[in-house]
């Protein structure tokens, strides 16, 4: 059968793992797809570099500058997109579906934030938008949501679904050090950028989490009603404390059904210590998947780096050469819901969110003290799990209390912690986090 | 569009399960697969409770004891396997085949034993045979293997595929008590079948190690060669020993691609226990693959019950009802390689096999005994990695030697086992399992 030809925008690290990996493989992809699967055509750049990276095959590619003459080049079955962004990105991507040509991308931003306008172009063309190396990287997430779980009413998603974040977190907890220091180490490292702002901040996370979102409960992309909370104000004395109570800090992203809509949010979180997905170390993802039929199912692996990036890229390459010639109605719906089936339901704002907490507050060593922290958190009908009251230290007349609720609403639990902030024996802000015991 | 039709053979836990999947989430399933998927026609021996599960719509359902009707039925467009064994399954998946019915089956040890002939006949008459339910129960580790790592050479799968024996193996763990008084406790919770043969002696393991070992190398299925081995000889200071030593003890099955051929083996393994693998605890599944490009990548969930096998039957009916008009080079392969892509590698005899291992020997306790059998290991050239020597208990005069080895070929290790056997201060036979550090 004839080879199918790809274009691929963008030949930096996933783009020099795709180039690789398809090349090494070559013969193992054929056996599976049927057909030989090859890059033709290359646009980036820094057209010299390219070359380089396409090495001894060099010569049976085109390679150009203007990517956009790849988008229009007859002869590309494929565009795969990994320039990253949302601007030129978007207007590839569009430019390619306006071609008819079946589109492979990486770019998780462009999927959360453009992802409903591109998903209906790709619609209106007949062609196929793939994106699993969206989310998770070389985990295959994509395909075990929209396919794999297909029987099942998903209930919940949790994953640690940033590399970057979660090495810097175990740094953290075993080195005890402070997140500043562990940043540069991590940048030292080449497990952060130079700047980090995405991935600390929680962005990149809340674009993979808006998109499983999608896909597990049938909703519109809603990004923007992502509520997005990163790792830089986490203090290493409540990973400490955390420990001291069973629990480890993850940034997770999270997407749960509700009755009156979906929660969609990322934020460090504390999990109970025995989870599988507290033992996810490093610059390692996992996702959790509770199906109510299934039960719940983890996915664990790579989530970045050239080669596992490059699987999931490849992978959607031999699923679209199986189904590029199929009618549309044979193939797997973009967003795992037939398109007619996607249905409005909103992001609940932050104070909605049902969770357990975990407050942390300086009080003077008085005696009363705890008595009216508690009978505040009574009053607004929050349970406690779980307390430590440090004494204090030699001379000191402040001590930390540690405090693990039950599950309540985030607007409950506000103000409960404001009237705790308001007594005269706490000192500064309530230290709060969420606490999810998956 | 016209609903799909599924015939059921077996009403029994998972065609339950399949019957109440399928009927609570009809309105998820439908808006995934774009059209509804009903159960119309139902075989099983005992019609009356067939009738009972069916609960209130038993009145649009035929029910029949005559499995071979249900086959051949023209109104029937899918059907569901969940008898079991080998014999009239067979009889009846292709019959089915032939009356050019796709088919699913939750059927490892068919698949396992007759697989290479039902999958040729599916081929020949160009319908759908897909077996998720048949490995991991509601995990979609067929997906993955098959399309989700499709870029990937894969080097090896291992994995806990037996609840029973993984359930056996941590109450062992966690209470110290023997095997015997463990299984007992098994079948009193359900755990483990009256007759448990097949699961504690590692025979529905190696169906489902087959089964994987053929779509991840594209391999036709070869049970008969596989290496079995199940826990009932296990004993409980052997899963302490290896604690100490911080490895647990797992019933593996494991699919290892050599130059020479492939390793197809189920045994008890010890593995450290800082993997996750080794924190899959109770009678939950996990399953870890290793691909050249995405490294490695691990599956986790329920393997056995109604819903969790349910949850993966019903993903393959969603699969098929999609592409059960198309044509079939827009599928994927049955076994994720091409037909004629399905290469004959030989699995390899045991004793070809390289891995680590665990030795225990009871010594006398005298001045040189150590000396004679690390002597026999280094002629043999087999390195030590750990080593415990035991103090003997007051009055005795013998004690435990634990050594863990290098990786060596199977048959290597048996010829230095049997020279240290021979020893004069060597008590019995030498306690030997398979490490592997995955």
């Amino acid at each position: 059968m004839k080879p199918i030809n790809v274009g691929l925008l963008g030949i930096g690290t996933v783009g020099g793992g795709t180039f690789t990996v398809l090349e090494r493989n070559a013969d193992e992809i054929a056996r599976r797809a049927g057909r030989e699967i090859r890059i033709t055509t290359v646009a980036d750049r820094n057209i010299e570099r390219a070359r380089e990276v396409a090495g001894d095959s060099a010569g049976q590619i085109k390679f150009t500058d203007d990517a956009f003459a790849v988008v229009r080049d007859p002869d590309v079955d494929i565009v795969v997109e990994l320039i990253g962004g949302y601007t030129v990105a978007k207007d590839l991507v569009l430019a390619a579906i306006e071609n008819g040509k079946h589109v492979v991308t990486a770019n998780k931003a462009l999927l959360a934030v453009h992802g409903n306008a591109i998903f209906a172009a790709a619609r209106r063309r007949e062609v196929m938008v793939a994106f699993e190396a969206a989310v998770a990287g070389g985990i295959p997430i994509i395909k075990a949501l929209r396919e794999g779980l297909s029987a099942n009413r998903i209930q919940w998603v949790a994953g640690i679904i940033n590399g970057t974040t979660n090495f810097i977190l175990s740094e953290m907890r075993d080195k005890g050090l402070p997140f500043a220091d562990v940043l540069k180490e991590a940048q030292r490292l080449g497990y952060a950028e130079a700047d980090p702002t995405f991935d600390i901040e929680g962005v990149d996370a809340a674009h993979k989490a808006t998109i499983m979102s999608a896909i597990a409960f049938g909703i519109p992309m809603q990004f923007d009603k992502a509520h997005v909370e990163g790792i830089s104000k986490l203090d290493a004395v409540d990973i400490a404390y955390a420990e001291q109570l069973g629990y480890r800090i993850k940034l997770l992203g999270i997407a749960r059904r509700r009755e009156q809509g979906v929660e969609l949010r990322v934020h460090p979180t504390l999990i109970p210590a025995r989870r599988l997905l507290a033992n996810v170390e490093g610059a390692m993802n996992a996702v959790v998947v509770q199906g109510d039929a299934v039960g719940a199912t983890l996915y664990y692996g790579k989530g970045a780096g050239a080669e596992p990036t490059a699987s999931a890229v490849i992978a959607d390459l031999v699923d679209i050469t199986r189904l590029h010639t199929a009618d549309p109605e044979h193939r797997v719906p973009h967003l795992a819901f037939q398109p007619d089936q996607v249905r409005d339901i909103p992001v609940l704002p932050i104070e909605e969110t049902i969770t357990s907490y975990y407050l942390r507050l300086r009080v003077v060593d008085k005696p009363g003290v705890l008595a009216d922290i508690t009978r505040i958190l009574a009053d607004s009908d929050i349970s406690i799990d779980a307390m430590i009251q440090k004494e204090p230290g030699e001379g000191e007349s402040q001590t930390d209390i540690i405090i693990l609720t039950h599950q309540t609403v985030e607007k409950n639990a506000n103000a409960a912690i404001a009237k705790i902030e308001a007594l005269a024996t706490v000192q500064g802000k309530v230290t709060r986090l969420r606490l999810e015991t998956l």
